[in-house]
């Protein structure tokens, strides 16, 4: 027979794709597991399907559960449009747009999870099998998984479409799993975008996850995964880029912008790569390696800090303050090299008032080399306040204050703090002798050049 | 109705896409706006469309022109192949080749722009919307857009393919947008490859864009985008990858060739990255920033400068000299960083004559910091004129000269040069004390030790 | 006619795509020539095809010989697994396990090449085209080819499915060609992954190619090319990465796991990038240049070196000492700038006994420039043995070995050596005065700083 590995969920005869397309889709895997039922028959037999979701609205009642390998969920559309934007818009100007919602091959996630029951029971798709071999080559390409709306979070802030919370997780992976993929997707809304437990040889590639709570979480433990080329922003309180206990992972060649809590949080991961990336963000604690992380590198990575320019969300911030780090280092023998780190802000908003903002805070270990990174530190010049801009104008604000770099003077930091706890470090052309704090003692320093001395 | 929203242009029952494929698209599009016509509807209604093109020859009379975001033009084949190289090759040799023009899922652009009528009027793919929301999620991907020959000029010169002159642009994006991917896309023989005003998080990856008399713009202002992963090669007069006044743009991992005026031209542009890139240029100003670009890191590139070694076009260049700079950097807190930089070429072509080359000339701005880049200037000795090879011959010609780094001797140049005009700047590690020419009052320097000194 | 240049293998009307997908697919081939037979009709003529091949177990039995261009060959699914771990479990575990074979849209090749035939006889897509232009823009996407054994090699272990060895190539391109792109593929347990010879412009980027001899072969002559962002990993005895006499490279953000004999062997490549890799391997030699390889960047890597954890491949090494170096360079004006290596190995396991490993060895060549190299050298503490764990835990062996940074003392390691045969290198903050080894008469040098001192 021909073209039984192709399913059209649209095409499929159980179930309404519209109405609940998790019902569909596990019928399909149901399907599948049927008619690839012998794990070895000719040298093969389960050499799983691909299932192709056009473009559309499908509302998602049930959650899909797979624990066959080789599967492909494939659309023709990452759908991203900003829905911060559209839930800042007032109403009567909101009557006058031509759309209102993402798009493409588009999953609406109508679940009603509870806090109560975990992260998986909140996924739109749950990927679990046990035994062995881990459950492999599983691939998300193309398609948009939005969750609607966020929630209130009894903050009190009567905010709920700013809360970055609703239970919500587009791709749960909960067990041992091998050569993965997840490219092309856009992910919004979401109080999780993609966490992925005990993954071996992940691809996280050329995907859109913004405005989601957070983005991409590697939990558990693994190896060789790669985070590579996505368009990446988490709300105030979350992680865009989190990793524990992994090892051998290449974040590259990321776009990572406002507002997450960091860019990229590390926790107890080991020789791993961060490179070419690109960070935005607006609060300190933009890379945090945190609970011992050892021999990893980042180098050639651009760094910006500014303030949050958009009116709607300058209430709510990461709750650091700017002697927590923009970098904070916990851990031995890690590389930051040729790096450029920009941070600008108006002296009115640097907490506590008046000190010097720290950039890069090595706050326990040994032996790190944090070498030929360029600092530009500058105090933005107040303007009057922009904030009258309507909301709905959230790009030319963002644009505008990006490009506002000659009205500002220069400002003092500390380029790079050592704190007594952590010694041989060699900090080189990192800043000048007044600029890195440090023992000196117990420590290596080669200043940077201070012109005309 | 199932599949209603996937569409392919050889069976669409409107127009004939052999013979005017624009109309066909513009009919599919008009389809679209017809069954989607209301914003919000059970939590979605206008979720796009697909368009497939399937391998073919689709001329293309009538420009498409998309106002409806989430739509996704995808093909099965880039087709890239030199129409230069065909076009410089004698009939008679041309009578026995396998094909001459690109293929793939193959756009033949055969407009006739009036020049007066600017770029837009020129585009195959005219990307257009007023009003809120900005368009979002447009999608290219994986088709060959062709402008089929270059024009003559008016110079005189009667050499019309290799002008790079007809008017013609690839996909022309006129309006604020969000979103957008171009992937996958070969595109030749065009004036203009790609041009987008006003983008937001827009994805160019992957592409072949060559052999266009632009590859790659960005205009108007726009903000953290990402031009990866493509290879990219201009003609003599053109940008291979332009922006202007865009802040957070992301240039990783391209392979650019010859023969752009520039490889990477920065207008205005700040806080962005071009890390990882492979350049390799035939002229002085390979890398461009001017008009004050500010806080940009340029990391861990390879650049190449050596002489055309084709005959056809060795009579072209840009027209800038050697004390313009292989660099040229207009603006402050920059950082160049880690950096190998090549430059091989016969002495008697160097302009004016005898002067000695600047490889990196700052000449307004302060505050940047240049260190750890290997600069590596060698002069070719001179051997038998190649131009007796035949045209065909190309590829032979090109990795023939390439290859040849054993035939030189150290060629002495400037390798950093701090203009008058620029202040505070911070030279380390990129070339000794006689190699650095600057105001050592006002600026940083550390020379690049010597060996045996 | 629609639709006629897009083809897929199980509805073709000749031949059994199960059987012998390979003779479906010439006949595909012969097809496409016949009906594009004319080179240049109403400006195209030969616009190639796409050919699909849907999830399923497809075996080939007769090489497919491709010589047309723009053919596309696309499926949906790169089906990759541990054949490896599943080779080395017993007979009575598999029992037990969910699949044990590779999937997604499988190629399973069923050749018997013979030796003497060389490595294109052995090859399952075979890539020829004689005359004028190059051949151009064939590309091969998303589907799986396994070599399904590996063969004794004589070598009296009995060990047949860990040789490496069985003759088969995954796609062989044996004539000069342009723009070429090789993306989402799985290729596994073949001797042979990916050789091409003569490349321009070629792509091979986000595939998947492990469990193979050797996994990608640039031969020849070629130039402007790009392996990245591909997880790749050789046996250990062949070659991760390859090339030969090429120039213009960019190898980018790959993650490049053992067990290679190398990650990256260059052999007289020139004006070449390796930018932004994450390079794990267990033996010395990861990345060489050999035979005058000059004017190359390799930066912002992170190169790891460890022992085999894993008890099945401890007994199989690629024959190299410690004296080789972990990076061996032969040529000139190369540069090595802000790379990040760690070495870590029990002592006893150090060749010859007692010697101090060599990080960076130079060999030969002058004028390299290596800079803001971070060494991290530490032995582990020996452990109780680990080769009692069952082999299938392959994964949380390899990982539990990672994330073992704790466990260590410092290892005294030359971190640069440069032979009397290389001449005037420099060499600055890539190890202190005694961890560098060189004339200092003949090459310069500035030691990293020393805490404390």
């Amino acid at each position: 027979m021909v073209g039984e590995n192709c399913y059209d969920v649209t095409k499929y005869p159980a179930g309404n794709p519209r109405e609940d397309i998790g019902a569909v889709i596990n019928s399909i895997i149901a399907d599948i597991k049927n008619r690839q039922a012998v794990a070895d028959v000719n040298d093969g037999g389960k050499p799983g399907s691909v299932i192709y979701i056009p473009p559309g609205d499908y509302r998602l009642v049930t959650q899909v559960v797979i624990d066959v390998s080789y599967l492909k969920i494939v659309g023709s559309g990452h759908g991203f449009t900003s829905s911060s934007i559209r839930f800042n818009t007032p109403a009567s100007e909101l009557a006058h747009w031509h759309e209102v919602w993402p798009g493409g091959s588009r999953i609406l996630v109508d679940t009603s999870p509870e806090a109560a029951d975990g992260e998986a029971a909140g996924a739109a798709f749950y990927v679990k099998r046990g035994g062995n071999p881990r459950i492999s080559s599983v691939e998300f390409a193309d398609f948009c998984i939005d969750g609607l709306h966020f929630i209130d979070d009894g903050s009190g802030q009567n905010d709920a479409e700013n809360t970055y919370r609703n239970g919500k997780t587009g791709i749960y992976v909960g067990s041992a799993n091998d050569s993965f993929r997840i490219t092309g997707m856009g992910l919004i809304y979401l109080e999780h975008g993609v966490t992925v437990h005990d993954a071996d040889a992940l691809a996280i590639d050329n995907n859109f996850i913004a405005e989601c709570g957070n983005c991409i979480e590697l939990k558990g433990m693994g190896q060789a995964s790669r985070i590579a080329n996505n368009f990446v922003g988490a709300g105030y309180r979350g992680h865009s880029i989190y990793a524990e206990n992994y090892a051998g992972i290449l974040v590259s060649s990321n776009n990572v912008f406002p507002r997450g809590a960091s860019s990229v949080h590390f926790s107890g991961v080991v020789r791993s790569s961060v490179t070419g990336n690109r960070f935005h963000s607006f609060y300190p604690g933009m890379l945090v390696f945190a609970a011992n992380c050892c021999e990893n590198l980042v180098s050639s990575n651009h760094f910006l800090r500014d303030r949050e320019p958009w009116a709607p969300m300058q209430k709510y911030d990461n709750g650091l303050d700017d002697l927590f780090g923009l970098l904070q280092i916990d851990g031995s023998n890690n590389s930051l090299i040729a790096n450029h780190i920009s941070e600008t802000i108006d002296t009115k908003y640097i907490k506590p008032p008046e000190v010097k903002p720290v950039i890069i805070n090595v706050v326990s270990g040994s032996g790190n080399y944090i070498a030929s990174n360029h600092i530009v530190a500058t105090a933005e010049i107040s303007q009057k306040d922009k904030s009258d801009a309507p909301n709905s104008a959230c790009f030319s604000t963002q644009v505008s204050a990006l490009l506002s770099t000659g009205n500002s003077t220069l400002l003092d930091v500390t380029t790079v703090l050592v704190q007594k706890e952590s010694v041989r470090n060699t900090v080189l052309d990192s800043g000048n002798d007044e600029q890195v704090v440090m023992d000196r003692t117990v420590n290596a320093f080669r200043g940077t050049p201070v012109p005309g001395q």
